[in-house]
């Protein structure tokens, strides 16, 4: 088998067949973690460019470490200090990029759509590491890998996703994958969170959380960016913390062997408490290691190493 | 045959013999770079360290991609977060870099001469990777070299530089270079752009883009740096654009079988039009693949590597 | 022999055979360092990553370096564009990089520490590169093997450090090595640069330069903070210079075979004069080579490679 694009863009346009087959690859790499000497030569001689035009920490360490585990050599660009601030468009610079000739490209793009655009430009592989409020595929895939690994399955659960979910690409993402694996997906969130005719995609909305939470197996909480938070879409983030917070309490609406997710980075005492975070039903570091293996997983499909 | 100076810190300098031997270096070179595993372990276990200090994207991806092909670590170092900002000397952060015993220190510095300042200071070899406006040399070279591969050779030919001469160390480089591989420079650019003295260099200086594009083979067109045009060197970046903006109409003046060339970023609809930048007679991307190939060569031929 | 705990948080706690043990490896690292292809396979597929959150050039390329060295890939971080501009909290982004499954992490913090708090919470090993003014030992380690390499010993010897004691992290871990190791330790700055009780960890304050320098075998000179120098410790950068500033005539007061040391980066003609700095006693440029080998002998023995 092999994925049928080229590129991995988004969630939306992958068959189920495709994210099962992404997901049992994940399980191989992760073999390749647990070894003492955690690499393989799959990648050796190929250069994957990381270009993140967005802060992040943690997508970028996983996209790095994934593909020095598979001996790639990566060479990262980040916003600042780049030729776009002399003016160059992004498309002009992804040319000059694949001049260079490198085997793929990562990018994380404020603008919903950056990456597919590049994809139709460039003939390497482009992976999308989050654009705008677009998707963040490679998040949605460690959300499944991750549930596929603590339940055993996906499909049948049912999945409250809470917080800003206009603003999220990552409920988006997850969205499309859980629906195409079978999941009943729940979304929560104050009125002003949550998109119009996003029922269409086959969720159910739930303005509260109690209800959104009742006998659910798996929840995934939201952040809610303060950094961008001068629109006003909540009274105060006491108030968000308040009505939409994850507490102890909370969590006993859900089922008794729920599993607790969040895309990170947390703030702790906003969306989701200390106790939560830190608690027995969070699997919040078990979805940063699926995250490395997911990553060199979709890198390794991607460049071709597998007889694509 | 070995080049005659530990440094590559100008073209200047340089006997046209060792001009071309870096160039057929750089041909077997392209030839690395052409291989499914583009990575040969010629420079394995040597560290280059990579000084930018000044903001630059292609430059240093170009360095740095070659650097690995080769097999050498690298290490760079940009402007901000550096020992600079705590008040350390350009010369001891240098000779500190040293200490710690890297084999060699490519350098992007604002100032002219600095790269030569580092040169007699340190015993590694220094490479100038563009100083303020004196010189870049690996750009003359990957200019000589796409020319030399699309019109086979270099001498006879007539090749036009066209933009702002006087701080350009691009057309510096490509002057000297091209002067000693026996082409016919002209430079063309507004009275304000044009050094004094320049014609001593060999160079035919033209105020009007038509005359200066009769009937050449080559067009370098350099990059008007919007970002330090406020000294007013022209009253508009419109005005610029209508009498040195290359258009289809000027590609006209030139030979039926021209060559476009720009070092990049280029400002589309500034000196050169959308139109002509992706037309057929643009090399503006083979530039950049020799690019990567020249600064393996350089590098190689400097490291000792080949016997030197 | 192994050393006793996971991880290098300070000299304070370690004992003088493990200062040795580290010593005696860091010989062992040095002739790596020597040989044409400086690289040894030791830590290959081993991930360090270096989380610098303070603005460093030499220490963090001295650990890159290192790290490379021994063949491990590295994964650096530094303040601007991580996660913690959106909040997060040192520990969750520490977790976090955990989750990842690297095999060391390096930090460099603003606050005393840090690293400590991170070794607590992490299982793999952390490395103190400079946590506020509390202590920075590895740049002990490489000044007292520097030491031990010039004067062939370190017991008995007479050393003065002399500059801002209070606020420097590597007056601290010095203090505590080289008493360990058996050095008589003077002290010399101004009183406002003094902490209170230091006589206590066996150190002798000298208010004095000239008393201070009498018959020492090695002095070690602090770096002036310049960028810091806002609370006005003393009255004037030249006032400073004049009373605290090594010179030509001072380092006459040492014994004739007396080594001068300094951190790094220098103020030319604040704490000490280019001459001297530049000078036939300055080993400055041997610390710097010695931090390489130092950090590789760090990894390579936190690492576990060698048996622990």
């Amino acid at each position: 088998m092999q994925l049928k694009s080229k590129d991995l863009l988004d969630i939306e346009t992958l068959a189920p067949e495709e994210l099962t087959f992404i997901l049992d690859t994940t399980e191989t790499m992760k073999e390749v973690s647990a070894r003492d000497i955690k690499k393989v030569p799959t990648l050796r001689g190929k250069t994957v460019v990381n270009l993140f035009l967005e802060a992040s920490t943690r997508t970028r360490a996983s996209f790095e470490i994934a593909a020095k585990r598979l001996s790639a050599d990566t060479l990262t660009f980040t916003g600042t200090g780049s030729s776009l601030s002399k003016g160059e468009t992004l498309m002009d610079m992804a040319r000059n990029i694949q001049a260079m000739n490198p085997d793929m490209l990562v990018i994380r793009h404020q603008a919903s759509g950056a990456p597919a655009m590049l994809a139709r430009l460039l003939r390497i592989p482009v992976i999308n590491a989050g654009d705008g409020w677009h998707e963040h595929p490679t998040q949605a895939l460690l959300d499944m890998m991750t549930i596929r690994e603590k339940k055993g399955k996906l499909s049948g659960l049912t999945v409250a996703i809470v917080g800003d979910i206009t603003h999220s690409r990552v409920a988006r993402s997850d969205l499309h994958g859980l629906r195409k694996m079978g999941c009943n997906v729940r979304l929560c969130g104050p009125f002003t969170m949550i998109p119009p005719y996003i029922d269409n995609l086959g969720a159910k909305v739930y303005p509260n959380i109690e209800e959104a939470l009742k006998g659910v197996d798996v929840i995934i909480m939201l952040r809610i960016q303060l950094e961008r938070q001068e629109v006003g879409l909540f009274p105060s983030i006491r108030e968000y913390s308040r009505f939409y917070g994850l507490t102890t309490d909370r969590v006993g609406r859900a089922k008794k062997d729920v599993i607790i997710m969040h895309p990170g980075p947390i703030n702790r005492g906003v969306e989701i408490t200390p106790e939560v975070a830190d608690g027995p039903y969070s699997v919040i570091l078990d979805q940063v290691a699926n995250g490395v293996a997911v990553r060199m997983a979709v890198l390794y499909l991607l460049s071709g190493a597998g007889g694509r």
